[in-house]
C-alpha cells in the first residue's frame, strides 16, 4: 500500500499515519519530496480496508498495490490456463470454440432441430436455458428439469457437449448430472453461496461478467469459485450498462485483451447478450474473434418470430452458417482456427 | 404498443406488420401522417417481447406502453403504502424512519454499545449484518446466526426493531425468529430464487437497488416478491455506478421523487454505501430527506478504526447525534418529522 | 509518482525503470517487500505522462501523486474563495445564492415580467439565454445581443444581476458591457479556446460541470481560467450522464461536498437541467442547500407552456415562491441563510 | 409523436391533451384499449419539446417518433456516401482507409520517419495535431501553423493525404490551406459555433463522437455540418466513458454497425484514444474492422517513449506493420480490402 500525504501535512500527522500503519503489521518506507511526502506499506495484510488510512488527518490518497485476486491472477499461472470440458472441446488452446443454441428451451423438435444444424456448422456445444432469469415474474421461466433432459437428449444424438445456467446453489447437484459446462448469469455474478458452491464441483464454470462489474469484480467472483479447488473457470464478457441505450448493453470487446493480460483463465464473448439484436450479433461476434476471445456463446434459433424468450437476439441458422465462414477467415489474423 | 414505421417504408411493409400484431392478439390502429405511418397495437399481453415486430421490414421503432410491473405501481394504490415495521413504527407515514448500527455485527459488547448510542438518538431500528456479502473470498464474513442473537438482544435491550440481510433462500427461516425486516442487498436485487421466497415470507422486506439496475428494474423486483403475497416492501436507494469515482457510488437522490410518483411504496436511502466514506455521509443524508426520502439508513460505529467490515463508512455516535439534530431542522421543510 | 512492480519482477527490469525515472529527472527511492517492489519517484514535472513508465516490462501499476491542478487546489487557499459578483453579492459566503429566470430571453415582456417575480421572491441574480445551445441546428437559437439589452433591462429595473452563457470567444468582449457573470455551459467545458480568453476577462465566471466530467476535469478546466490571471471561478453541478434515463441527467449531489473538500471555489447546483423535469426541480434544488451547496440555479417562468425552450424544466412563479420558503427552513441546518 | 396516457385517466385529461395537441398543429388519432389510451399526433413540427404534453395531468409518456436529423439520416441516401478525400482515396467505397502518424507534430525529422514509415506500409493519409486540446492548460499544446507546414511537407513527400485537428472557428481558413481533411475532437462535437463554421468549407470534415455522447446526438452534430452545405462527414467513434477504467475509455464497437443502419456517412475507428494504451490498440483496430468500420486512425510514432504527447499509446513502426498484415487477413471476411 502507498500512502500519499497531502501537500502542507504536519510531521504530527505523517508520524501519525506511520504509527498506524506499523501498527496494523506493515513495514513502511518514507520518501519525502519537495512538497509530497509518500508512504510505502509493505506487508501480507489481505484483509484490509485502505479507506481507514484515507480518513485520518493530512492524509491525500491511498493506493492499494496488491491485487485482491491470486487465483485468478496471470502470474499464477503464466502460461495460461486450457479448460477441457470433454470430447477434447478446449477452451483457451488454439481453437476458438462455439457453443451455440436457443436462448431457452422450449421443446425437443425445437432443440433438436437447431442442435443438428448448429453441430453441422461447427459449434462445438449446445447452449439453451431450462432455469430462466426474468426480469418480470410473468414471463416464462423455463421448464426446468424437463429441459435439461431435452438438451442432453439432443446434445448426445449430435456430438454435442451442454452447457446451461444455474441459478442457485439447490440446482448444481440436478444439473451436473446433466450438463458438461454450469453457467452463472451476469445477474449472479455477485451471488456469493452459489460461487462457493460452485467451487465444490468437478464441472467447468462459465463464469457471466455482471452488467456493472468492473474487470476486477469479474476476477474477483472467479477467485471464490477457485479457492473452493475449482480451477476450471472460463470467463464470458456479455455487454456492461452504458448510457448508449441503441444496443441493450456495451460490449466491452477490449476487455478480452485486458483479461488476457491480467488472468491466466479463458475468455469468451457473448453477442448475443450483449447487443439484443440480430442483426449486430454478426459483426460483434467477429470483432470479438479479432479481438482474441477464446471462444463464443451464440444463440440461434430455426424459428426465433416463435421463440418463447430473446428470439430478437437469436440467429438465423443460415446467418450463423455466413457467420461461421466469416469467422473461419478471420480467425487466422490472430493464430487461431476454427473447427 | 406503438410502431412507428420508418419513412418511406412500403404498403406491404405496412400491412406484414399489421397482419403479425392481429396474429398475435392486438388489435391495430393505423395513423397515416405526411412522413410516416404510426400503429397503435392494444391488448392485454404481458409476456411479449416488443423487439420481435422491431426486427420487421420497414420498422423504425417499437414503443411498449403498458409498464411491465402492476403491484408495484402508484395505480394500484394511489394512496400510498405505510409498511408498519412493528412497535408503532412505520415507514412511508409522517415520521422519517431512521435505522442505525454497525456494518458487521462483531460481539455483544460492539452491538451493545452502539445500539444504546443511537436508540437514545433517536433511531427506530437497530441495522447489522450477521451475513456479509464480500467481493473477496478472503474477508470477513460475518457472524452468522450468532450476529442474529446479539443483534436481537441488544435492539430488546434498547427498544429498537432489527433489519438484518438475508443472502440465500437457504437462510430465511433462520432469520425470520430474530429479525424484523428482512434486507435484500443491492448484489441480490435480481436474484429471482431469493425475491420468490420473500413473497411467502409474513415479514416486511427491505429491497436496494442494484449498483447497475434502472429504477424501472428495481420496481420489478419488488413486483417478484409482491407478486407471491408480501406487499410489504420497502424500496432503497444506495447509489448507482458511473463514471465518477471520488465518491464509492453516485448516490441516484433524483431517484427518490421519480420512485414517489411511479409507485406507492416507501423509499429510503443508504447514504453510507452511497459515498462509501464518513465524510460523505452527513451531507447526503440531508439531501435524501430534503428529497423526500421516508427514512435513512445509516452505519454507526463507536469505534470505527477497528470495525471489522466498512468502518470507513461509518459515523462516529457523535457524528450521528449532529445529523439527527440536522435533520430535524430540515424535516419541517418537506412536511415531515423525526422522532 | 509510485511505481508498482509486477510480483515476480525481475531486478533488471526495476533497475530499467529507476533508470528511465532518474534520466527524466525523478529521484527515486525503492521499498522491497516480500512479494512487490515500490518505487517512489518524487520531483517537479508536471508535464508528464505516467502510461510511458506503465507500459515498461515488469510494471504493474503507475499512481500518479501529484494533482493536475495547482490554483484551483484547497490547498492554495485553504479558507475558501468568496466570489464578490458585484451589489454585494456574494458565492461561497454565509448566505446560499440563487439565480433564477427563463431558459432563454423571448421578449422585453417575458423578462421583466420574470425578472420581477423571482427578484420579489429573493433571487440575486436573472439568469437567461440570449445565446443557445441546441443539440439540432432547426431549433431556436436566441436573440443574440438583442436578448443581453433585455436581460439587462430587467435585472436593472429589478435590483438583480445578470448571469448569461457565452458559447464563443468571439462574443466575449459583446457579453461583458451586458452581464456580471459570464456562464460556460456543459457542452463547452472543455472549450479551451474560450477557457484561455475567459482567464483574461476581469469578470466572474460560472463553469458547468460537462455531462461525461470528472471532478477533477472540472477542477483542470477552472485551472485554464484561473491560470490566465481570473480567479472568480463559480463551479457549477448540473448533471451528469448515466445508464439512468427517467430524469434526463443524474444530479451528482455527492460533487457539492467532495468539490468543497478539493477545492477552494464556490460550488453551486442546478437541478433545472440536472433533472430536466419541473416536478424534480423542487426535490433536487433542495437536496443541493441541505448538501452544502452555494447557490442554485434555477429556470423560471411564467407562462412555461409557450416558452420557446426548455420550459417543461421552468417552475411556476409559485412553485418558486414555495420552494423558496422551504429553503429557507433549510439553510440554518448547514449554518447558512437564503435572502 | 405518440402520447400514452395512464391507466385511469380521465376523459376530460385526455380531451385536454388532445385540445393541446391540436392548438400546436398535429393531427391526432384516437386509440382506446381496455386500459390504455394512445393519441397518435402526425405534423411537420421539427422544433417541439415533448415534454410539455409529457407533464400534462394524466399523460404517461410521450414518444418522438421522428428523428430530429435529416441529411444524416439512412434514409436521405440510402445507397450509401462515399467521401472522396483527394487522390483517389475514398472514404465509404470497398477499401477500408488508414490514416496513421503522431499524436502531436513535433519536429519535421520525427513527422519526415513516421510519415515513410506508415506510407509504406499502406497508410492514405497523415495524421498528426498542430493545435492539441489538453485537458491541463500546463502542458504541450502543438506547434500551431509550424506544424501543419511540416505535415503537409512530410505528406506531400511520401504520396499522403493530410488529416489534422481544428479546435476554433478562427483556425480554419489557416487550416484549409495545409489539410486535406479537417477533423472535429470528442470535446468539440457539441461546439455549434466550430461545426456551423464548419458547414460552409469545401474541405471534408472528420467529427469524433463526444465521450458522453449518443449515437443519436453525434449525427445531430454532423446535421450541423450538413446543414450548412458541406455533405462530406466522416463520423468516427472514439471512446465513450463508462464506469470500467482499466481502459481510458470503452471503444463502442457495436456503434459501428448502429451507424451503419442509421446514416450514410462513413464511419471509422480511433482505437489509439479509444483504449490509450499501446498494447490494447492492435486488438481493438482489428476488431473494428472486423464489425464492418470503413476506415482507421491510428497513432504511429517511432520514437514514442520521447514523444511529446500520448507516447503511450502509439504504436511502434514494427507494431503497425504487423496490424496492417493482419488487417489484410480479416478485411475479406467483410467483403473489403486494405491498400
Amino acid at each position: 500500500m502507498v500512502v500519499v500525504m497531502q501537500e502542507g501535512s504536519t510531521e504530527e500527522q505523517i508520524q501519525h499515519v506511520i504509527d498506524k500503519l506499523v501498527a496494523m503489521g506493515f513495514d513502511v518506507h518514507r520518501s519525502t519530496g519537495a512538497t509530497h511526502t509518500v508512504l510505502g506499506a509493505v506487508g501480507v495484510l489481505t484483509d484490509f480496508d485502505p479507506r481507514h488510512i484515507e480518513l485520518l488527518d493530512g492524509v491525500r490518497e491511498v493506493v492499494r498495490i496488491t491485487q485482491p485476486y491470486k487465483l485468478a491472477s496471470r502470474v499464477f499461472r503464466p502460461e495460461g490456463t486450457v479448460v477441457d470440458v470433454g470430447k477434447g472441446v478446449r477452451f483457451g488452446g488454439p481453437e476458438v470454440v462455439v457453443a451455440a443454441g436457443p436462448c431457452a428451451v422450449e421443446s425437443a423438435e425445437q432443440v433438436q432441430a437447431i442442435a443438428e444444424r448448429v453441430a453441422r456448422l461447427g459449434a462445438k456445444l449446445l447452449r439453451g436455458g431450462a432455469f430462466k432469469p426474468r426480469s418480470s415474474p410473468y414471463t416464462f421461466q423455463g421448464l426446468g428439469e424437463q429441459g435439461l433432459k431435452l438438451l442432453r437428449q439432443a446434445a448426445d444424438k449430435n456430438g454435442l457437449l451442454v452447457v446451461s445456467e444455474v441459478m442457485d446453489p439447490s440446482q448444481i447437484s440436478l444439473m451436473v448430472s446433466y450438463v458438461d459446462v454450469l453457467q452463472v448469469g451476469a445477474r449472479n455474478m455477485q451471488n456469493y453461496h452459489l460461487l462457493r458452491a460452485l467451487g465444490e464441483v468437478s464441472k467447468p464454470v462459465l463464469l457471466k461478467r455482471g452488467m456493472s462489474a468492473t474487470i476486477e469484480e469479474l476476477l474477483l467472483s472467479a477467485e471464490y469459485i477457485m479457492a473452493g479447488g475449482n480451477y476450471n473457470v472460463i470467463l464470458c464478457e456479455r455487454g456492461i450498462r452504458t448510457f448508449e441505450t441503441y444496443t441493450r448493453n456495451t460490449l466491452d470487446i477490449a476487455a478480452i485483451p485486458v483479461i488476457k493480460k491480467l488472468s491466466h483463465l479463458p475468455i469468451i464473448a457473448d453477442p448475443s447478450h450483449g447487443t439484443g439484436r440480430r442483426d449486430k450479433v454478426s459483426p460483434m461476434a467477429r470483432a470479438a474473434v479479432a479481438a482474441g476471445a477464446d471462444g463464443l456463446l451464440i444463440e440461434v434459433h430455426h424459428d426465433p418470430e416463435h421463440a418463447l424468450s430473446d428470439g430478437a437476439q437469436s440467429l438465423y441458422p443460415d446467418q450463423f452458417a455466413q457467420l461461421m465462414a466469416e469467422l473461419r477467415i478471420i480467425a487466422p489474423a490472430v493464430g487461431r482456427r476454427i473447427a
